[in-house]
Formats: structure tokens, sequence, C-alpha cells
């Protein structure tokens, strides 16, 4: 989804686009939806052609990619990702050979479905895009990314791995498990009816849930102890609000609930007249 | 926002609906939304003529209006309410004068905007309406607050309020919870980052925290049990994705994510090719 929506931006703009995949199926549609002038499943045939070189796969395979890549491509080709998780990623980078320029991305945009029958050429369009530097980062790596981010209508971040990490452990990690959490736990409750009344607010509490579990199961595992930290500070807050629930105390639990709307509301909007 | 949608669906089909807020500014924009023909501060000048009274206000806030109804209503009258808790109602329309009809109601449907600002006639167009009997549940209020329903293009379910309010501890108050915990967390971490890359993933997450915080209070405050056995579900089904995580159990991580996107594709469908 990813790869493909990347792919039909850049080609929107005169790109020339190639297609690398296992799937013998995504490479009939990407070819059928015009994301890809050629595609192949062998990696190792379209390398040594590549001036850069976009992995769209879940952390782990793309980290795995790397190592390939090192060996197969000509000096001055630049590698670049979209994963979740960073630090693992740029370290992977770190280890590539000094003639290859390398920089780690993750586009912050999303939908739950995956393949490259939901890309959309219009999904990254005003969002943000993170670059993380790694070793391999050279000025020509850099402005490849910068063009490449230009090119899908985001805007680039340079940001580093480490302190990505924190903050994605905050936004999308931990809420990914809070949404799985929260179905599994509706399962749990051995009702029939919480299906049958289940609307818009679990719909959207529960996004995140859907998504690919190899995908996801990847960006957790790289991003352990960021993870653990941010599961700490949200059972602290979600502790506060449920003792105040608990002892009845009207102020408290309304205070903290006021307290979050008015930074929620920060940051999307949402009016809340009196 | 949901009283005068309520309001907007029942004028469409022609009925007569007269508005008591004690908001003089609510009530000069429910007039010019043409929401009601005539409206007031003054509950007691219009609860001796109404033949239907639909509490739209916060749990605890309905729960004292029950109280001051049952002293003025006259006799056939029918009372109903909005709450999106319903034992603690129903329990308080068990003490009605026993010449006055009353059903627990609960339209499973809302947006995180508050105000009659954001009401919309077509808000329950195809979805389901909880009905709960108090024992002033009598025939003629029952068949009022069917076609009520009806009016408003939704789908009336008769639940019982215990039955109610577990299942919407599951799906609604212990997600509102959560989403609230969610962005206090992030502010705890301190990181202006989290802010700058939250995205589509973080917002959908966390809308349920957006809302009012009295109305929010008082549902949670009226649900407490149910609340607190919600989270002790949650909080297992948390833990097992976490421990999974930090013991890097791949196998079992991936197992709990797909049971996850499972359950919430049936519920909501979404595509997951392979």
């Amino acid at each position: 989804m990813i790869g493909g929506s990347i792919a039909l931006a850049l080609r929107a703009r005169g790109a020339v686009v190639r297609g690398v995949s296992r799937s013998e199926t995504t490479i009939a549609r990407a070819l059928e939806l015009g994301a890809v002038e050629r595609a192949s499943t062998d990696l190792r045939g379209e390398v040594p052609e590549a001036g850069l070189i976009i992995l769209a796969a879940p952390v782990r395979t793309s980290i795995a990619l790397l190592g390939e890549i090192g060996a197969q491509a000509r000096p001055g080709t630049v590698v670049t990702d979209v994963c979740s998780s960073k630090r693992e990623v740029v370290e992977a980078m770190d280890a590539l050979p000094e003639a290859l320029g390398a920089v780690g991305g993750h586009p912050m945009a999303g939908k739950e479905t995956a393949g490259i029958g939901a890309a959309q050429p219009d999904l990254f369009r005003d969002t943000t895009w993170v670059l993380s530097e790694s070793t391999r980062t050279n000025p020509a790596a850099r402005a490849v990314c910068e063009t490449l981010v230009g090119l899908c209508g985001a805007n680039a971040l340079w940001v580093g791995a480490g302190e990505h990490d924190q903050a994605v452990a905050a936004i999308s990690h931990l809420p990914l498990l809070t949404a799985a959490a929260l179905v599994l736990a509706a399962e749990a409750s051995g009702s029939e009816l919480v299906w049958q009344l289940a609307s818009s607010g679990f719909r959207d509490s529960t996004r995140l849930a859907a998504g690919n579990e190899r995908m996801e199961a990847d960006l957790l595992l790289t991003n352990r102890a960021q993870v653990a930290a941010a599961q700490r500070r949200f059972s602290q807050q979600l502790e506060a609000l449920l003792q105040a629930c608990k002892a009845g105390d009207d102020s408290e639990l309304c205070g903290l609930l006021a307290k979050a709307a008015r930074r929620r509301r920060a940051l999307y909007g949402g009016n809340q007249p009196a």
C-alpha cells in the first residue's frame, strides 16, 4: 500500500519506477495500475540498475534486504525505507558499503488496508515524512530523499532515529496495542451485545487494530524499549483516571478529562461550546 | 447535539417539538435552526403540556430532572432519555409516579462535538437505539418510544439496563478512558515531537477524548463497576501483548494481533490481502 502509493505519486511526476515483489499478484496489479513500468520478483536483476531504492516491506524484512542490496548495488546508489521504527533500520544502513548513500524514512500517513490495491497517489499530500540520518547519509543521499518526499507532496522533517522511535511509540505503536487490547477484551467479555452496539466510537478507537499483523509485529519488536516506556506512562494515566472514577472524585475526573480534551483539540481542532 | 439532532429529525417528520434549556444561547440557536417551535428556560412551564419528554442532558442531571418531572407532568406523559449509562437512570424512572410512562433510551450514534450547533437530523439514520425497560414501561410508553426511534430513522433494540451498561463499558466508556490516557501519556513524555508527528492513527485512537468532560464524567461515575470490570479485562490483554513483545515472541505477538484484526474486520469490514 505504501510502496504502491509512492510509485503512483512518482509516476505522476514523470519518474521512471520499477518494482520488485515476491508476489506475482502484486506485480500484475502494479503493472495494471501503472504504478511501475516494469516489475519482477528478482531483486538481483533490478538492484544494479537502480539510482534510488525504496524499501517498502516490514521492518525486519527491510533490514534483511539492506544486506542483499549492499552486496549488489552499484556505487552511488541511494537507499531509503518507509518503516515505522527507525533505530534498527538506520543501524543496518550504517553497515552498508561506504560507496552507497542511505537515509532512514518514515512517511507519517497510512490506513489500515494493506496491499497495492489500496495504494493512492495523494496519500502523502501535506503530510510529514520523517528522514533519519545514518552514517551513510551523504549530501547526494540527502538531496535525493528530499526530492522523493517533495515529489510525493509531503514535507521532509529530519529527526534522529532514537527521538523518532520514542515519539512513534507514544502516538502509533502503543495506540496499536491498546486498540488490539480493546478488541480482545471486548471478545473476552463473552457478550454478543458488544458487537451489536459497537458504533463509530469503538470503530475509530480500534482502527489501528485492523492492520497487517506481520507489519505490526515487526515494528513493535524493533522498538521494544520505547514501547515499554510509553506503556508505563499510559498505565499511570489510565490508573489515575480509574482511581478518580472508583473514588467518585468528580472534580479530579473532570479535570483529567478536560486536560486530555484540551490537548486533543489543540492538535486536531473540534469545537466545544459550553 | 443529541437533543438538537432528535428535534430536527422529529420536526422534519412533522412533529410538534418544544425545547427547554438552561442556556439562552442554545434556545436562540434552536429557534434559528428550526429545531423547535418554541423554547424556554422554564421547565415547569413546559412539562405539564408535554406528551413525550426527552431528556438530553448529562446522566446525573437527567436523573435530577426525572424528580422534577415526576412532580409536574400530567398523567399519561411518557419520559425517556438518551444517556450512555442506563441502570441508574432506569432506577430513577422506577421511582416516578405510577401515572407516568418511562423508558430508558440510548441512541448508539454520536460525535465528539457538543452543542446544538453540531446537531444533524440524519445522525441516527440506520443506527441502533437501545431502549431499556423500567417498572414504568407500560404499553403506551413502549409504543411512543418505538415511534420516536422510528421517526429518527433508527432501529430500536430492547436491552436490559444492566446488560447495556456492561456492553457500553467495553465499547465506549473504557475506550474513552484509554483515549484520554493516550493523550495524557503523550503529554507526559515531554516531547514536542509527538505532536508534530501525530497523524491519522493517533487522531482516530483519541477521538473519544475530545468530548465534553461533564457528559463523560457523569457516564463514567454512573457505570463504575462495569468500567472497572472492563478495565481488568483490557489490562490482561494489553499485558499479554506487551509480554509477547518484551520476550520477542514473534509467533505469540502475531497470533494476538491477527486475532484482534480478524475480529475488528468481521465487525467493520476492511480488506486484508496477503
